[in-house]
């Protein structure tokens, strides 16, 4: 059974086809234009593999609400030509498959769920740090959405004290994606992350921003694996500074043995930045084996 | 079929008879003591009722681990007398029915969910600010365990600027618990919160406090309902300011049409004081469906 999975990012789609297994077999990537010149390709792709159902993750805002009418249709992107374009319609309809959509960060949690550090988990908490945070929970076995979906990544943090960066989320200035996300360390240093030494005070700032957020998912939801990903997290100096902030914050409050052992509690992805691939086979698995 | 409920607080002990579709048929309460002096009543009141399946929902902090070697037990309690005390092993030994345990605020949880404003929602979160402040979250259609279990009621939050009390959690100083549980409130203005007047300044800081965690748990979790019980929620003037700040610390980033109706988004607890008794009535009625 061919699976076929598409990553749709912002700026640039995945397209991969595989196996329910995870395995990828092979795959392409598209940079992201407008809809009109982008998905003929992606279409093309999927229909000259012969996938038999299809797993989509994509960037939001989307409609996940299935009793929704706009269901599987973005809703307020901030890239207008995307703007309520109808992405699970487009791609059911020209591929004639079962399809399956989430958040691309819904996917990488699923695909770490599926196929990556927490299989066989209940609970479990993937962030992705990148352009945004994103967090996809997994609770009680499944991907959690809820009311509409969630958006661990504006949760309020306490200002660090020798940090003066106003903050740069148009909604809410200073919560923890407008303090650590890529484009927050960019302006606050004026040039890029990759570009910044190791021991810059931007990343003593950025771990104890994405420390205090990771204790209110330990505290809320009490996860049982915290996985993080993207492109600032291959700031590897990251994960020690993020883990000993955690200690210290939570000062022996939540006791476990997950806890006791943080270095295997706390950790990067371990699906070698495949894993919001690899959820969306899961995703074309679910929709072949509910068609 | 009889049911038995077991609402075990620090301070009173709730024994109850009820049915299925969660009504009280009898109930009696006891004050808490040492074990030895409070556990014979309770095992009394359940063999003359003769109830067929017991539900139980515990102060804390106990051992939910279903794998584990002391599960059903409390562990590092405060209450001396009550450190390691197996509740679920006495009660099934002595009453010799089916048996569930939880916590108390999940077992709130569960009754709301089952019975009350949480009925046929899948995701939602019932908050007790009381001596503590407890949080039970209900996440794709179950109550969350998790690792442990979660504590939501320690999340970090950031301080009102006019409030200077330094908070009195034990572990955290001022998190949410630390500044605004029923003790923080009458720490900081030196007599009980209910002897206060409703324009107090303190309930304006509570409620700010309040405010930040909620928004907290819609990022993370996205809930269709948040429900508050708990001494504290007495005071109604409360409602009202949360709701406000809560719009105002969202700004706008959240839309769904339950945050454009926030009177019914965030509300009281629905079932008159008795969600967490009744959430331990369907506690018994899962132990008997499963036994």
């Amino acid at each position: 059974m061919l699976l076929g999975a598409l990553e749709g990012g912002g700026t640039k789609m995945v397209c991969a086809i595989g196996e329910e297994d995870g395995s990828i077999i092979d795959r392409i990537t598209i940079p992201t234009r407008s809809p009109d010149e982008t998905m003929p390709h992606i279409i093309d792709y999927f229909k000259e593999k012969m996938a038999c159902a299809l797993g989509i993750g994509f960037f939001g805002p989307l409609d996940l609400n299935p009793s929704s009418g706009t269901f599987g249709h973005l809703t307020a992107t901030n890239k207008q030509d995307w703007q309520n374009y109808d992405v699970m319609g487009v791609l059911k309809n020209a591929l004639n498959v079962p399809c399956r959509i989430d958040t691309d960060v819904n996917a990488a949690a699923l695909g770490e769920a599926a196929y990556g550090c927490m299989r066989k988990l209940k609970n479990g908490i993937y962030i992705t740090v990148g352009t945004g945070i994103g967090v996809g929970v997994i609770a009680n076995g499944s991907v959690v959405h809820g009311m509409v979906h969630p958006e661990g990544g504006h949760v309020i943090v306490r200002r660090h004290p020798d940090d003066d960066f106003p903050g740069d989320c148009i909604f809410h200035k200073d919560c923890l994606e407008g303090l650590a996300a890529g484009p927050a360390i960019a302006a606050r240093m004026h040039c890029k992350g990759q570009d910044l030494p190791a021991d810059s005070p931007v990343w003593e700032w950025v771990s104890y921003y994405l420390a205090q957020a990771i204790c209110d998912y330990i505290y809320i939801l009490s996860p049982e694996k915290i996985v993080l990903g993207g492109g600032v997290m291959q700031q590897t100096q990251l994960y020690p500074m993020i883990r000993k902030h955690v200690l210290e914050l939570l000062n022996g409050y939540v006791e476990s043995d997950q806890i006791r052992d943080i270095d295997h509690y706390i950790v990067p992805a371990t699906l070698n930045d495949n894993q919001a691939v690899m959820g969306c086979l899961k995703l074309a698995y679910d929709a072949a084996l509910l068609s």
